[in-house]
């Protein structure tokens, strides 16, 4: 458990990568009680150097000592380096807050969205999962819809940026967009087919009922973070020639009906929540607005004409912001104010 | 009705548009019965000229006068055209067959896909509606699992390619991407944001439930040509950076379980489908796979995990081919072939 302090020592791993990045940047922004920041990469960014207030950080090569005198620390690194290295800084006496896969669904391992399920942060045991940026941004939204009218089942199709993959595929993208527009052959390295101009509905690796590792984590974290496994999920995940942000359209099924009037008024005051529904007047969210904002934009409101009750939404973030960073951020600033 | 003839005198209206270029391309390509082209357009282009088959044709601006001698008259110059000169085009003895909204809907108008409701072109009383892009894909891909198992409920998402809305569109995706690469200023003409590296969640414009007229497209034509009010239909329309081809994550319930294998099996030999189903070999169709091909690309189906039965999938197809200029002449092919 976290110490109250004034101030902590915090290492970010993964440093260089886009989600590092954000996460430097976030700490800043929110004047987080850093005491001493390290930062941490592999032999490929290591020795890069980062800005970070007034000063400038030399990315240092993360090891097993270093973690000695971590409080927090973030990963964001992959799940090999997850698995091999978050044990290593839980026994030197941090906090991991995880932003891979490696941990989320152990059982003893809390999943946290602090809008949605804040006090299970306090149970953990030296790690915390972050969950995947598609699962956080749509339960944010849907958290206010659950409390109050209980969801039974979810259907949802997701629009994912590039920027979830990481700052190769940013590159691919733009590079293959360069390459089309002089006419000039367009090479694929991160993704398995062209992505600019395109759409890719696989993210992740196929298990054998055809589903793509990445809609299971939409069915799976849901379920642990909603803390509900009777609700029943249907996901289709796709890659999409946007640089940033995610979107998802999303049709729930409730218990107790909710209007879309109802709906709207439990997600404008929700947490975490910009409500920005007016389509007639052109207000609903798009990727290129919502990037680079802390909120859950949710717009497209609308009640379903399929079923008794039923309600159809269009949810986008900022995958690399509340879908990653900012919601790491937000879990160590929960336990800092739980600290004792 | 048609009369039996070894070929045709047939007017293409809107023949500079993208979708009048493509038929025009279609009646070459497929050898149509042409006794005589006539091309029709507003003043804007009227005098151009266009390749067909050895020659060129002068594209010639559309009176009430243009429809004499005309035997099957193709429109898709927008709903006011239609509405103005469908009737002028019967009355002198066509028959029109008419890519517009404006005759989808009316009771007495056939709306047809011919690999799915072929017997209702006959029963024209002058006008045939061809409909609009994102249903006919849907349908030839549903059609067979629909008459297998009855489809009793469709939730739908798509992600629909510029050329939907036009050439003007294709070219401001194309000049907005242009400026963003050169750091210049981006501007909107044709959508109300920008359309480059972004989605916009509108296609057509919305009703005091917030749904888009194209999602409203999706939901009555459905029932129209599978001839089933009873199916409950959800739909959410989305604007993908994409230049052509419609991609649409499809998820239906059915009165009796289907499994993946046997939707396979009954899609494998499905006229107008392409089986395209392979994902752990990354065999999935991609808009940029399917533009300028014929058939409805279906992979990436799986059996829902969220209801007792249901299935999803991933239709894509040309939606300027199959959803618009070949369907309108298919649907010529059937009447050609019903004449006596």
């Amino acid at each position: 458990m976290l110490k109250k302090k004034d101030s902590y020592v915090v290492a970010v791993i993964g440093a260089t990568g886009v989600v590092g990045h954000e996460m430097v940047e976030i700490l800043q922004e929110r004047k987080f009680p850093v005491k001493e920041l390290r930062l941490f990469a592999s032999e490929r960014t290591a020795g890069e150097t980062m800005n970070f207030q007034d000063g400038s950080l030399t990315v240092r090569l993360l090891n097993k000592d270093a973690f000695n005198g971590v409080e927090i620390a973030l990963f964001s690194a992959g799940e090999e380096v997850s698995r091999e290295f978050a044990p290593v800084a839980v026994a030197a006496g941090a906090v991991v807050i995880d932003n891979s896969a490696e941990w989320r669904m152990k059982p003893d391992v809390p999943l946290v969205v602090p809008e949605v399920n804040p006090d299970a942060a306090n149970k953990h045991r030296g790690i915390i999962a972050n969950p995947n940026c598609s699962t956080i941004q749509m339960v944010v939204a849907l958290k206010p819809l659950h409390d109050a009218a209980r969801i039974k089942r979810i259907v949802v199709s997701s629009y994912q940026s590039v920027s979830g993959t990481g700052k190769e595929a940013m590159d691919e993208l733009m590079d293959q967009t360069k390459a089309l527009l002089s006419f000039q052959d367009v090479v694929s390295h991160v993704y398995p087919f062209q992505i600019a101009f395109n759409l890719l509905p696989q993210i992740g690796s196929f298990d054998e009922q055809g589903y793509s590792s990445e809609e299971m984590k939409l069915v799976n974290e849901t379920r642990k973070i909603l803390e509900d496994d009777r609700i029943q999920i249907s996901a289709t995940t796709v890659r999409v020639p946007v640089f940033r942000a995610h979107s998802e359209s999303v049709n729930i099924e409730t218990e107790r009906k909710l209007s879309a009037n109802e709906a709207r008024a439990l997600l404008a005051t929700a947490p975490g929540v910009l409500l920005y529904d007016d389509p007639q007047r052109k207000v609903y969210p798009t990727p290129l607005d919502v990037a680079g904002t802390d909120e859950v934009y949710v717009g497209r409101i609308r009640e379903d004409l399929s079923v008794e009750s039923g309600l159809t939404l269009w949810i986008v973030a900022d995958n690399l912001r509340k879908g990653a960073a900012l919601n790491a951020i937000q879990i160590a600033e929960k336990l800092i104010q739980a600290a004792s």
